[in-house]
C-alpha cells in the first residue's frame, strides 16, 4: 500500500473500495485498549525528531491510512482531531509501523509548518526532566 | 542533573542524598494515569532510530534517574522490569525529556547489545502496516 500525497488535494473519506477492503485486515494486527485507543509515536522522517504521542482510535487509525495525514482521538476533547486542521500544521504520513506487542504504532511524516506542538514548538518534547 | 555512566559499576538504588531530594520535584512535573504509569519512548541518542515504548511508575521512573538505566514497569507480568537484567541488552540514558501535557517522557539511550526487543530484532517497530 502506498500513502496517498497529501499536498494533492482533498481526499475521499473513505478512500477507494481496494483501501477501505484492505484496512480490516491491517487493522487486526493491532491491539487497541480498553478505551479502543493505540498509542501512535509520531516521528519527523526528515530531522529524525520525535515530535509527539498521540492516540488513534481504529476509526482514526483508518482515516490516517486513507488520507495519508495523521488523525488522532482527542482524549481530552473526547472527538476527533485531525492534525493541522486549526494550526495548518498537518502532518504527512510517510510510514506507518507498529511493534511487538501490535499495542504501538510508529508514524514516519513530513511535518508541515513550524512544528508539532500546540505550544509553538516544533516537538512536544522541548522540556528535560533535570 | 546529570546521569551517572551505567558502565562505571553497581549503583546504590537510592541514589545520593541529593539526588533522592530532587526527584520528588521532578516527578511532580510529570502526570501519571490512573494506573499510575507514564509512557515513555525510548530513541536510540546514536542512530535517532525509535526503539520502543515502555511505561514506568514514578518508582521505576526514579530508578531509571537513579541507575542511569532505563527502569520499566511490565504491564503484563505487572512487576518491575529493569531492561538488560534478563538479556543484557540494558539501556544507558542520555536525557530525559517530557511533553508539552507531561504525560508522556521521551528517553534518548545507549542501546547496548543487539537491540531492544525481546524477539531479537533492533527495534520492535521492525514491521510496517500496509
Amino acid at each position: 500500500m502506498s500513502f496517498r500525497d497529501a499536498s494533492s488535494g482533498p481526499t475521499s473519506p473513505l478512500g477507494t473500495s481496494s483501501e477501505a477492503l484492505a484496512f480490516p485486515k491491517l487493522l487486526g494486527e493491532i491491539s487497541f485498549d480498553l478505551d479502543g485507543l493505540v498509542p501512535a509515536i509520531i516521528q519527523d522522517d526528515t530531522t529524525n525528531a520525535v515530535l509527539m504521542l498521540g492516540y488513534m482510535s481504529a476509526e482514526t487509525l483508518s482515516m490516517t491510512l486513507e488520507q495519508g495525514r495523521t488523525v488522532f482521538w482527542s482524549r481530552s476533547r473526547q472527538e476527533i482531531w485531525r492534525k493541522g486542521d486549526t494550526s495548518g500544521n498537518e502532518q504527512r504520513v510517510r510510514s506507518v509501523h507498529y511493534d511487538c506487542d501490535g499495542d504501538t504504532l510508529l508514524i514516519r511524516v513530513e511535518q508541515v509548518g513550524d512544528g508539532a506542538c500546540h505550544t509553538g514548538e516544533y516537538s512536544c518534547f522541548y522540556r528535560k526532566l533535570g
